[in-house]
């Protein structure tokens, strides 16, 4: 199956584009410098480049808004905001994961130091919130307060991420809620600013959270999917590689939870002190297949997705909501 | 000269204590654990402890808010926020310098990890603005506003000051700046955040910013000063401390730049590769005073004092400014 990418993420690049680069540009020149490279605009040079993210965050902005009243306009700044937080969390993410590469190219830190690269994410949290208020308006200030509790959600779930990494025993629930705080909230405030600032009421703002909220949810599964069973040219990582670093993803929870046989030697894979062999790692992609793992996370996408269409449905959006819909499908099917 | 502290400062602490716990205690249990600790709460074990900072910004808030308009409650939320600030650059800073000791305890990082101290100040920094968010009002907007263009200072100043220490040749006016983002930015953002939530008129306002932007100078002038004369008693530093590490101090730049012998010998110490030894300190220290660098540097901070006053004196504010006046007097001569 072809998938075409709907051109809403295209068209949210560009109408956020000017408004972001002037943001960041507003930065002190080291600053600048760094955030500059991470967002795929300059390469380590300084010289010009153009790599930029897929601004699904930022799309689902602009389509909530354009689904809550048909008028796009009013929400560029959260999604500039939302765009902000979320380049914010991977610059500080890798810098804390150590990761070496993103998007193809070497990481913020390994490139500027790791000073700077932190400098850079506090400056996009920073500038973040600076950008809402820009406007005078009493929505402004609901959605910066919005904001901050998604920030609070998102640092909640990387820390309970952090502290699975240390921890043999992580329960089924507790690693839900990890993904609810690390994934699946900025994509459900996304939706939820799109909608605030385009002077929804509050049900449908609720609703397209929860819109937002599942979709998020089932977006994550899809990467922990591609994570074990992904193509290393579309993924940009080794076959496996979340097994080889013994990542706990959910189908892995599932798994380490599931009370089965294969369950069972899984956790001895996980909790061997030797790195697991390439035999060992095959062997866990089998285990996670018998555990009836990757069943259910293919199972549990598709529930999400219903689940997220059945909120729009509810949402009583008066612009239209077939976009959202698109988007939503895209991003659940970039793995088939 | 013994100082008695003013009892602004213990009172600042007790209006705000309970608000700034229990927005503390709104994080995950991990980030909430390290923000504690580095609060003073609690020590490493999670044992009850009590040793807070000083309180001086949340201090210049309240009073800031008295003098404008005679009361202090309105800007409580404002207290609160800068402090939360003041705590994400503490925490951030000390694991960029790789400092292990604040307050006569090993730092957060050196604790808890670097990870670790790296999300509680992301969770401080995005908890500052949910804060003055709370209140539903245009001066809650602007005084988020006003944050939000602070930490950017705060950012360039701390950016600029990690580029001085890879750099042999440090300007006097490049210093000043980094001193203006560092420390003078965040005191005068106090002051005018206190003005600002309690209703002043924009005068005001601007004028009490003003007052606290001279005081923040002035301030880190005398922790310069302390850095290298101060009693290690005092400061928890050994003697000569900055001189021994070859800080960019403001009455370090100012000596390389003094264009004096004294400033050429000390600036071949400053660029030599092998550490400098401790009779090479020693001299280090002759070589500022030759250069007129500690009288520079008392004049200045002496200069910047009366600004700050003159500033206070021409805000035409409505309440009290003796407590502000008596704050700012006791900062400055904490080295007498």
């Amino acid at each position: 199956m072809t998938v075409t990418m709907p051109s809403a993420l295209s068209s949210a690049r560009e109408s956020i584009d000017s408004r972001l680069r002037h943001t960041v540009a507003g930065l002190d020149p080291d600053t600048r410098r760094v955030s500059e490279y991470h967002f795929g605009w300059i390469d380590a040079e300084g010289a010009e480049d153009n790599r930029p993210g897929k601004a699904l965050r930022p799309a689902l902005v602009l389509l909530s808004a354009r689904a809550a009243n048909g008028d796009e306009r009013s929400a560029c700044s959260g999604a500039v905001a939302v765009e902000l937080v979320h380049n914010f969390s991977l610059l500080h993410d890798d810098l804390m994961d150590g990761d070496i590469s993103r998007r193809h190219r070497p990481t913020a830190w390994t490139v500027f130091g790791r000073s700077a690269a932190l400098l850079a994410g506090d400056a996009l949290l920073g500038l973040a919130n600076g950008v809402l208020l820009e406007a005078d308006s009493q929505r402004a200030l609901w959605a910066a307060r919005e904001l901050s509790g998604t920030v609070r959600e998102l640092i909640a779930g990387q820390a309970a991420d952090l502290d699975f990494e240390q921890r043999t025993e992580v329960g089924f629930d507790e690693c839900l809620r990890m993904v609810a705080g690390k994934t699946a909230a900025l994509i459900a405030c996304s939706c939820s600013l799109g909608a605030l600032l385009s002077g929804a009421s509050e049900h449908t703002v609720r609703r397209l959270r929860g819109f937002g909220f599942e979709l998020g949810m089932a977006f994550q599964l899809v990467d922990d999917l591609l994570g074990i069973w992904g193509d290393p040219e579309e993924t940009g990582k080794p076959v496996l590689s979340d097994l080889r670093s013994r990542k706990k993803s959910m189908p892995v929870v599932h798994a380490l939870n599931s009370d089965t046989d294969a369950g069972m030697r899984l956790r001895e894979l996980y909790r061997q002190p030797e790195e697991p062999t390439e035999a060992q790692v095959l062997r866990g992609a089998e285990l996670l297949r018998s555990a009836g793992s990757e069943e259910w996370t293919r199972a549990e996408t598709e529930r999400r997705l219903t689940a997220a269409h059945r909120q729009l449905r509810d949402a009583g959006c008066q612009g239209t909501t077939e976009e959202l819909t698109e988007l939503a499908d895209f991003v659940l099917r970039r793995n088939q």
